[in-house]
């Protein structure tokens, strides 16, 4: 069946796979110190623009969110995020499992307001009884948000120096970052993001690998003997080659980017179909996630023919679901989406 | 100077400090296994109507909170609290630092409102992703809350009923307790609260000891091995004496209830002081506690001859301040603040 | 160069290679609940000769011990484990970062000893104090050990018994499994340990896969939500198809057990060559890791011809050394090894 | 009946009582902040000699090494502690709660030897692998130790300086210092201790209060915001005041010391008994707690007159017991005991 259900419903990127398939029978060392890792480290610090970016694979999202978080922050402190940010509400917990509380602000078609940021802030320090509460340490945000929208060069900007003024680090989840860098109504580039965030992850697992999440230190800040952090936390992989062969090849010929723009072409005209079929759109997103509002009949008829994703209920008769390119999404897909919107 | 800054700013009722002089030369054994904390115990079931209960003494509120919590909850589950929860707000990340997330839901004057915790519910069985949120295990609720309101028996026996329906615990943090049951506008008494709740606990720190909270578990549902937990958190006290004895005075003569209808009818009178002095209520407390609003240099003023609380800013120009009656407050300290506000 | 470094030097076994590179373009649902996912549990469950095995796949050894274990145990409960143990001594304090204690019993050529296990429990129930000590819940072994080493089936029978009558859950940390299954030396056959362990791993990163381990919980006693406790671990891979279907090639025409009997007839030979030049061995290993002792200057001549593994000190000019044999590890590499050997 | 089963067993000592008793009606500020406990840290600071070394009043022991530890190792550290330390064995896995793994020294006589900490330090940064490994940040011992012996100068100087060389903070358990302190056969001054330690406590509930213990941070060390800290740990106690009077008492006209001294000079004239009576010691102890071997029939007679502590079985006959002393013990005690062993 055709499927838009999500941007890692398939294999690896057939460049990706040629180069595992390449070095599969090198003997390499362990646990991130093979020149594979050295390589694609090289590869990205190039592309962020930081020659001393300090980077570190790890396998997937929620483990990178978990990671960084959990390193960086200091005892007493938490992390500003959205409501509906992914480790607010789809990671299972897994923040608090490292002890640290998720502060939650309310959001605005997925991104975080920086008046709500800064009111936040202000307030805490107000408070007289503010060492009784969990002090704010880190903004997390994602890029594109988990509703696909994209933070503008201003509003990263502004949220950057909000957390300069209160002295807190920007961790930025890209675990759809191709699909941000590569949209058509974006005006940040990856040396930008870099340069604002004081930590990153360039996201593969929904970008053409099989797993994997590049975690950028932009600062000089990557903790210290963070390779024992991360074991401790059951995070090291032991053929670490698995991770640095699949980053080398994404950023070798700007694999990355061709993802990225492919997904966005397919997007872009998969917006002209439920345009077309005048299907209203629940948020406008200009990334490879797009969520439309069907009606629940049409809804079960559709889902015979073509794989999605429920997302929420609209109200009683509607629902919002959401339909996702990736590298393998093709013409034909599209196709066939639009003939079994038709045939309804 | 008069201070109404909380209810804990004295030390112990002289009834309690009675008992832990008349005791205090006796050999007795430690961590809880002396006959003054199986007195209270005994004490304690008789109140709550429950002769099977299991009862706990631990220190202090955000202890009880953290460890019952902790140990009640699957590891795959989190705590339902209104966002003004004092696990959600004022305990410096207590819950999460054992692990669980604080599912915080939005309150109406301190309290969780049934319709909205019931549509939570509903929405997370609802969500085909559920299985990678954190899954609702408990509902917490202050009784006074943190404002001074108080639930009805209606409204906690509705709770109560939407827990047993999506199997979840009832929790009631009874930090104040005494004054939730001698509020005057009450209609829940402490068998009742007993028979609605899974666990609460009875206040003592508030309430005229010197420190102490009496865990109830209502069902049999003491964790087992519930010692060796509280030990693992650092929250068994070696002179556990210290705990029985006083909750063998505070449950001995009624002493606990008499303690919170002094505090009620002191906090009564202060009402009228402030009617009186037209001073407008931030809230509509039944109970010891106290909001009002006042300009903001009628609060320095008064603040050279009066303690008070800090709460939260109102506008520009107000700020909400809160006034605590408790076991100490006398007419005289009312008559001060009459007084006091006069000379403004 | 030559490695024997360990038995993750290289990529997938062609095979495992083959299956993934098959399936790649297919379109999959995430999270393990593709039919690949399915068809490798199928396969494991008829290996195992249990029908009703609970299996989930996790990525790497020190992340399935320590969902496992902190999962498995108790609040109040520690794991018991050889002081050698890998989650003793190699990962970092994973087990302790999931707020578990590792109680360390002397071990005996990695193994540990029954009559020692059983002296422990039974001084730990004498204990009139044990109340404030951690309770052991569990029974951690690796098989084969981290020396090579492998439990009998009497030694391993009468471990269970003992857990049994102090009801422990036993847990095999099968990293190396397919090494110890197919020695020559051993009399325990996969439905043995099956039906002994109350949980234990399948190896697939030491034993021909990029990543992955599969977890057996034999006893219906996978806990409920596992999913949901994987995930607040950091530990769900959303491709969740790259362990199924490599799993599924390995429990394919017996791959896994091919595998094993391959490095097993490679480290057979490597012990003769060893012998045949007078290397004494640290320990006796019939699995495929071999230890000998070496002079430090031949062991930096060697060195520069073939890569192996230091391990610890032996004396002043001694130390002691592993060799690792694998799926990759061919007859032209033992006579390079034969030849580095005769150098000297 | 007659007691020395612990240095616990009687609630405050009388002067301590009566400073709480005096103070019970004053009103004041909570956590910590009230001027008893200002009025105890100057005299804690000057008993130490360190005018600006940082203090901070906990409750319990348990709780103060699990604080403590917690929040002054980094995430990759690890305590190491002697097998037979308290946290080691008698705290329920109080610091592996808090994440951090216990690393396990050999003992003698309760002590922890330098040789044995500088070779575990030495193989540690040896080992090649050291970074899987769980990093030792910070040594613990306890003075006196468990079995009531003591460090000398010589012996505590060369363990800091070891920790010293190896940058590791050194933290005293100091839940009985009283008793070494005032010891015959100690070296060892309050000043010359916290010269050498990093971080140490002085016990008060071992030494006359009801409870609380001092943590002393010697070098400007205190972790910043250690009061969001300790909150976060459910370790905050909201009137302070109990502990800031009871230390201000104890360190009023040299309490702290008085005490120490009354139950050695009980101890010493315990110990002729034993001797007269011909009883085995199973440690040479020059503290308040004394362990004698009891053949068990005698044992059991014994129990009939006195209470002491069950340590732990020396033979299938014999049993080691323990006798302690404390401010309440009196000549009168002594003289029961010596007549019950007279009896037998």
């Amino acid at each position: 069946m055709i499927s838009f259900e999500s941007d890692y419903i398939a294999g690896a990127h057939p460049e990706v796979l040629r180069k595992l398939t390449e070095t599969n029978l090198e003997p390499l060392p362990g646990y991130g110190s093979d020149p594979y890792c050295e390589s694609a480290k090289r590869k990205i610090r190039e592309a962020v623009g930081l020659p001393d970016a300090g980077i570190f694979f790890l396998i997937g999202g929620t483990q990178a969110n978990a990671v960084v978080i959990s390193t960086l922050l200091a005892d007493h402190e938490g992390v500003i995020a959205a409501k509906t940010g992914h480790i607010s509400s789809h990671e299972a917990g897994a923040i608090e499992y490292a002890g640290h509380k998720v502060l939650e602000l309310p959001q605005a078609e997925g991104k975080i307001v920086s008046e709500a940021l800064e009111k936040y802030l202000a307030d805490y320090y107000a408070d007289e009884n503010h060492e009784h509460m969990v002090c704010p340490g880190m903004v997390y945000l994602s890029h594109p948000t988990e509703y696909g929208t994209l933070y503008s060069r201003a509003e990263l900007s502004r949220i950057a120096e909000i957390c300069g003024k209160y002295r807190l680090s920007l961790f930025l989840d890209g675990a759809r970052l191709a699909y941000a860098l590569t949209s058509r109504e974006t005006d940040l580039a990856l040396p930008e993001i870099a340069a604002l965030c004081d930590v990153f992850y360039i996201g593969g697992t929904k970008v053409g690998a099989l797993c994997g999440e590049a975690v950028v230190f932009t600062k000089g800040n990557m903790p210290k003997h963070f390779l024992t952090s991360v074991k401790k936390r059951g995070a090291l992989l032991a053929k670490g080659r698995l991770l640095g062969v699949q980053f080398d090849a994404l950023f070798t010929d700007s694999l990355y980017f061709r993802i990225g723009r492919h997904a966005i072409e397919m997007a872009e005209k998969m917006k002209e179909i439920f345009r077309a079929h005048g299907l209203p759109f629940y948020i406008q997103s200009p990334t490879n996630q797009q969520f439309v509002v069907l009606e629940n009949g049409q809804m079960e008829h559709l889902a015979k023919k073509v794989a999605f994703s429920f997302w929420e209920k609209a109200n009683d008769a509607h629902t919002v679901v959401r339909f996702a390119t990736g590298w393998s999404t093709t013409e034909e897909d599209l196709r066939a989406l639009d003939a079994a919107l038709k045939e309804e």
